[in-house]
C-alpha cells in the first residue's frame, strides 16, 4: 500500500491530514479521495497540476485554479470564527494567498483577503491600518524584497505569519530574499513558513486562534 | 544624535523596543539604558557579549551571562499570566532558550523549559508528552538537524514556534540544516524564526497570547 | 567507441556494473544492452526516461516505469538471501524506494519495503518498530525535512543507511534539506547516499551484507 | 616596486584614487602616503583597522576610527556644493554610513547624516519626509532586512543608492539579505553597491552631482 | 480586486507606475491596460511571454519582442531630453539593452545603442571612448564575467549603472558571476541593479537626469 | 537541569550515548562525567578543544589530544573483534582519523590506521591493496577534493565510510568539495557521514559489524 | 548592428573569435556565419541548438550534433601539427569532449579521444598509461564527481586541462562537484575551465602548443 | 608513521612533492625536511604560518614571510630557463603572486613579477603590452571582481594561467567573485587554478615549459 492515513490526525494535533499532491499519480490521488468519500471525512488537497485537476474532474471536489486547492466535503466557516486578514504585496502573490485562505476556511476560520498593498506605493496600505489595527492576526504574503513583513509588523499589534513567494527574477528568484527578509528582520513578531507555503500559515493560524 | 527612541512601539505593537547589543559600542549602550533609567521605562538588551558585560557592570541591571541578555527594571509576570513551555533538542541549545525565556518573562509570559529531549532518545520526549498536550503553545529549539520541529508539532495541538540554533558542525554549521528542518517540514503548524532568534519567538508569542 | 566495460568489476567490488541511462543516447543503450545479452550477462539499467523505456521496448528487459529501472536477465535472490526493509516518509518517496528495492533484489538481497511512516504521524512507525528491530539493515528513503532518519536511527540497532529524496519544495527543494539532515544528525549509525540514489543505497547493503 | 600610483584617475574619472588599507602592511601605506605628502595631492584611506591607525599615528592623518577612514590634505567641500542625505536604518549602521560621508566630503559633496530611521518604527522616517523629498540624492545604509531601500525609493524623487550593510546574524549574516533587497525590490530608481561600500556609493553619488 | 493603481506614483517619485507582466493572468494585464486607456494614462510593460504579447495583440500597444516590452500612449521624448548610453558587452545582451532603452524612452530620456564591445576584444571599446567620455550616465549591459563594467567605469567620468545579464553557462549562469563583478570591483562609481533589470536601470537614469 | 542521560540508548541501538564537547561548559561536562563514573558506566567525549582538556584534567580520563577525544572507563576490544581499517588521503587527516580510531575501539571493534595514501602518489594506495581487498569494512578519511574515495571503493569489495574533513582551502575550504565526491561518485557502495565526523563512521561500523 | 566583429582576433592573441550561438536568433547567426563566407574566413560555431542547426541547415556548415558545433571553410590541421589527447571519465561525457575535440582541431591542432576511463574501473586508464606518457597535453572531461582530474594528474608528467561536465545528479547536478574536484585537488598541474568548457580548453591547448 | 614520501613524484610527473603546511603539527613538518636534508633532496613547503615560521628557525631554510613560503636546497633557475610573467591587479594581490614566483624558480622557471596593472587604470597594464606579447606564458593574480584575466586574455597570445585571490569583502570576499570571472568570461583561454594557489599555478606553467 502506498499509503497510511493519518486519521487521528485532527484530534491529536487539531489539524486535518492534507494531501500535497505534487508528486503522486492520478492513481493514488484517486485512492485517496476515494477512501475519504467513503468514510464521509473532508479533505483538502493542495499544490495541484492543471493535468491532475482535469484527471480528477468526475469528482465532486471543489476546485480554485488559480490557488491550485481542492476540497472535499467542506463545510463553511462558522459565522462567529475568528477572521484572519491575508495581505498581499503585489497581485502576484494572489496565487499564494488564495491557498493559505482556502485553507485556513478548510480549517474553519474566517478569511479576508487585501491584495496589492506592497511598499512601492505605501499610501495603499495605510489606507487599510484601521482594518489591520483590529486584526487578531494577519497572514503576509509576498515575493520579491519581502518588505512588507516588517512594514506591517512595525505597524500594528497582530501577530504576523510571513509567506514568502517565488514571484521574482534574478536574486530574487525562487522567494530566497523575501524568505531572508521575513526571517532576517527587526521587526519583532514576525514569524515564517516556507516559501509559497500557504497551507503551512493557515494551518499556524487555525492552531493560535482555535486552540480549546 | 545615533539612536531615536520609538518610545510609542509596545502602544503600537504590543512590543516595547529591545536593544540588539551587538554592534554596538559601550558608550552607545551606556546612554541607551541611561535614557530609560531616566524616564523609568524598562529595558531589555539582548546578545551583549561578555566584554559588554563588564563595561556596564556598574548599571542596575539584570544580567545572564549565558542568555547573554539583560534587563532593567523588570518586574516579575502575574501568577495569571499565559505560560510557554520552552523544550530544547540538547544542553548546547540552552543558552538561546534562555534569551527566549528571559525576553518572554521581560514581556510579561511565564516560562517552563524542558532540556535535552531531542529525537536521538526519543522517550524523553514522550515522557513529557502530558505537559506539552496542555500547552496553550511551544518554542522549540534545536540546532544540528532540527527533527524536533516535525516530531513536537506532529505530537501536539499547540503552535509551534521553531528557533533554529548555531549548534553543530559540517553541514549542520551555523544553523542553516535546522532552519531548513523547519521551514521544509511536512508536519502543519511550525512556524519558524532567524537562527538564534530566541527574542523572536518571545516576541511572537507575546503578540500571540497577550492581545487584548 | 563510446563505452568500455568494466567486465571484471563485480569479480573486484561485489557489485556487477550497472548503466546510468540519463545521459546516453538509445544506441548507445541498445548497444550496451545487446554486449549483455550476447554474453549472456545479467543488467541493471538506471534513471531511465519515459522516452527511453520507449524506445528499447523491443528489447526482452523487465521494466518498472515509476522507479525508472530495467533489467536484463535478472534472477530471483535465493530464499536464504539476507533481507533489508525500506522505510519511505511519505507516498512521494516510493519511486526512489523503489530503485533501491530493484537494485537490491539485482543483486541478490531480498527487500521489505513499508511505505509513509513519516514523522508527522509518529504512530504509523511505532507500529513497525519490533519489525524494525529485527532488521539486518534499514534504508530510509525521505524528503522535506527528512526527520525520519534521526528518528529511525534512534530507535533501532541496524545501520540506516539514508537516502534523501527531491521531494519538496521551497527550502526543501531538490532535496537539499533532507541531505543535510541524513549528514548532520547527532542519532549515531547514520550514513549517507546521493539525493535519490536509491542504486547508490543498494550497493552500499550488498557489500555490507553479502561480503564472502 | 610594490605599487603604480594612478596620478591620471581625478582627470580621467572624476575620482581621485583612494587606499584600500585592508591588505596592506604598514609599510606598504607609509609609502604611499609619502609620496602623496611629497607630491602635495590630497588622499583617501578606507577601511584601516586599528593596529593600522596606531602604526601611522605619526602622520599628519584626519583618521576617523568609527569610519575607518583617513585623509590627507582634504579641504572643506565649497558651501555652494551639492548636498547628499546618508539615512541609516539603525544604530549599527552607522559606520558604513559615516565612511560614506566621510568619502563623499573628500571628494566635495556636502552632506547631512540622518541616522536610526528603520521601518520597525516608520513614523520616524516619515518625520523626515519633507527633508527628504527636497534630497537631490540619498544615500540609504542599512543591515539586516533592508526594508528601508524599498521605502524610501517609494516616497521620494530623489535617486537611492543603497549600501547594504553586514549588521545581522543567522541568514542575515554578512549583509547577503540587505543586499538582496536592494536588487530585488520592485520599487523603482534604488541602485546598489556592494555590501559595506561607503566609499563606492560616496563615488557614485560624486559622479552624479558634481559632473561638469 | 486584484490590483490597486498607484496613480500617484509618477507625482510621487518622479517615475510612472509599470507593470511587471511575468506572473500575471492575461486578465489581469487586460483589466489594468484598460483602466490605463480609459483614464489616458500612458503605460509600460515589462516581461511579456510570447503568448501574452499573442493574447493583447488586439489592443494599440507598441510591442518589441525582442525586448518583450509594451507601452499604451507613449509620446517621444523631447529634443532637449538628456542623453544616455547603453553599452553591451555582447550580442546576446541586446535583449535587456533594449529593455533599458525603452523603459529609458518612455520616461522622457534619449537614448544610444552601442551594441558588442565586451572586453574580449578591447578596441571595440576604445573606438568609441571619445562618445562614451562625453556622457552624462552610461548603463551598461554584460552576462559571463561582466568584465566590462569596471573596465568602462575606469575610463569614463560618467556614472555607471551597471546591468547584469543571465547571458552565460556553467559558473556564470543566470548572471551571478556579472552581478558579483559588478558589485565586487574596485573601479569607483559603478552602481549595479538586479540581474536582467533594463527597467531599473532606466528608472535610476530618469531619477537622476529628470530631477526639477 | 542541563541534561537527560540516555542511558537506555546502548541496549536499544548499539552504540552508548557520547558527549559532543563543542558547546558544553566546563561545569556541564564535569557533571556529566562524574555521573557516569559514579554508575561505572563507560563514557566517550569527542571534540573537546584545548582549554576543556586542560579544565578537566584531575578527571581519570583518557585524552587524545590530536583527536580531540577522552575516554572514561574505556576496556581494550577483544582480540577476535572484528577489524576495520582506516585510511587517510594526506597527513592532515590524521586527527580525523584518529577521532574514528577511538571511538570504534570504544565501540568494541580493532583498529588499523594506515595514512597519506591519497591518489596524488597512487602507487601508495596500490601497495596496501592486498591488506584493503582482505578488509571487512573500510573507514576512508579525506580533504580537499576528496578523490580518495571512489578510489578505494572501485578497487575492494568491503563496503566504504567516506568522512570528508574540513582540510583545504579556497573552494575546498570547509570540507564541501570531498563531501561532494563522497556523495555524487558512481563508484558504487560509498556510503558517507558528516564532514570531520569520525565518530559517526566508528558508530555505523559498530553497528554494522557488531551485530548480535 | 548587434554585433561588431573582431577579425584581428587571431592576429592578436592566436585564436580566431567563435561564435557563442546559445543566445542568439537565428537571423543573428545567419548574418554572421554569411559575412564569414563573404570574406572567405573560416568561422567556428558552438553550443547549437537543434533548432538552431535546423535553421541554418541550407548553409555550407560542418555540423557535429553530438557536440553542437558547426564549422565553415574548416581545414584539416597538418600531419606535423602537435597531437592532444581528450580523455573522458564516461560515456555521457562524449559530448563535451567532441566540442573540444571539435575545436582543436579547427584551430590547428590533431586529437585523439580515449573515452569511458574513469576511477570506478581503474584499469581502464591503467591500460592507456604508456600512451598518456607520452602526450604533450590531455585534456580530462570528467562531470560526477571528478576524480579523474587528480588520478591523471598523479600518473603523468603532460599539463591537464580539466574540463569539468554538468553530467550528475543530486550533489553533483550541473558539474559543481567535478569542477570543485578540478580546482580543489592536490595533484600539482591541474588547471580548469569553466562546466562544459570544451571550447575554451581546445583554446588554452592551441596557445601553448601552436605557440610561434 | 604520518607521511609516505613520494619520492618518484618528480620523476614521474615532472614536478617535485611540496608540503602543505597547513594543517601539519610542527614535528610532523621537522620530520618531513629533515627526511628529506639526510637524503639530500630539495623541498618547497607552502603556505606556513608566522608560528610555523619560527619554530622552524633553526633550520636551514630559505623563508619568505610574505609568501609563507620556504625551500630548502634550491638552486637557481638556469639562465637559459624558460621565463614566466606575473602579473597582479592590486598591491595586495602580491603575496600570491610571491608563493607562485618562489614555487616556479623552485622547479626551474626563470620569473618576472609586475604589480598593480589592475583594470581601474588601464594604461598601466597597456604600458607593459610589449613586454607581455612576447611572454612565453602568463600567470595574472587578481582579487576582487578578477577583470584583469579577460582583459589581458584578450589582449596577447601567451597562455594566461589565473589565479583568483581572496583580497576582496563583501560579494567578492575569499575569492568567489574573482573564480568566477575567471572561468566564466568568454575571452579564449584562459586556464584557472583554486583561490590563491600560486603554487598550483607555478606546477602547470613548469609542466607546460618544461617538458623534454
Ligand atoms: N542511479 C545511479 N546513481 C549513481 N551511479 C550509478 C547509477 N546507475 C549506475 N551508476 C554507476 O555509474 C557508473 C557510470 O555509469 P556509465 O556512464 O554507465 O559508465 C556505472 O559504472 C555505475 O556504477
Ligand atoms: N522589469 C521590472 N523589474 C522590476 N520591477 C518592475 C519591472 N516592471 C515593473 N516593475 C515594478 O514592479 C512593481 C510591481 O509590479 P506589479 O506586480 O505590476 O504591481 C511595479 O510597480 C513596478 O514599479
Ligand atoms: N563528534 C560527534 N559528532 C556527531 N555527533 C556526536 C558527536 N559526539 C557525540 N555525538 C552525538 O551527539 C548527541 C548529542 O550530544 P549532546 O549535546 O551531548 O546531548 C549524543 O547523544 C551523541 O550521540
Ligand atoms: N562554447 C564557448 N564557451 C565560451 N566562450 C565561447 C564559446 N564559443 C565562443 N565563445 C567566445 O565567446 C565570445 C563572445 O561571443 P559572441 O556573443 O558571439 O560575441 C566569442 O568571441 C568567443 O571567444
Ligand atoms: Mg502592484
Ligand atoms: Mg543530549
Ligand atoms: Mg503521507
Ligand atoms: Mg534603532
Ligand atoms: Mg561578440
Ligand atoms: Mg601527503
Ligand atoms: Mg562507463
Ligand atoms: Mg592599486
Amino acid at each position: 500500500r502506498h499509503t497510511i492515513f493519518d486519521w487521528s490526525r485532527k484530534a491529536r494535533t487539531g489539524i486535518p491530514e492534507a494531501v500535497f499532491a505534487e508528486s503522486k499519480s492520478d492513481a493514488q490521488l484517486r485512492d485517496i479521495i476515494q477512501a475519504h468519500q467513503e468514510r464521509k471525512v473532508p479533505l483538502l488537497v493542495t499544490r495541484l497540476s492543471g493535468d491532475q485537476i482535469e484527471a480528477l474532474s468526475d469528482l465532486p471536489l471543489n476546485v480554485d485554479p488559480l490557488a491550485r486547492t481542492a476540497t472535499l466535503l467542506k463545510s463553511a466557516p462558522p459565522p462567529q470564527a475568528p477572521q484572519i486578514m491575508v495581505v498581499t504585496a503585489g497581485t502576484s502573490d494572489l496565487a499564494v494567498a488564495r491557498e493559505a485562505a482556502n485553507s485556513a476556511e478548510f480549517m474553519g476560520l474566517r478569511v479576508r483577503i487585501i491584495a496589492d498593498v506592497g511598499v512601492a506605493g505605501l499610501w495603499r496600505l495605510e489606507k487599510h491600518l484601521p482594518d489591520l489595527a483590529r486584526a487578531r492576526l494577519i497572514v503576509a504574503v509576498a515575493g520579491m524584497e519581502g518588505a512588507l513583513f516588517p512594514v506591517v509588523a512595525g505597524l500594528v499589534a497582530a501577530p504576523v505569519i510571513a509567506v514568502p513567494t517565488s514571484v521574482g527574477y534574478g536574486v530574487a528568484k525562487d522567494g530566497s530574499v523575501a524568505l531572508g527578509s521575513a526571517l532576517g528582520t527587526c521587526a519583532p513578531g514576525v514569524v515564517c513558513v516556507n516559501i509559497d507555503n500557504g497551507f503551512g500559515a493557515a494551518a499556524a493560524a487555525a492552531k493560535i486562534l482555535l486552540a480549546p
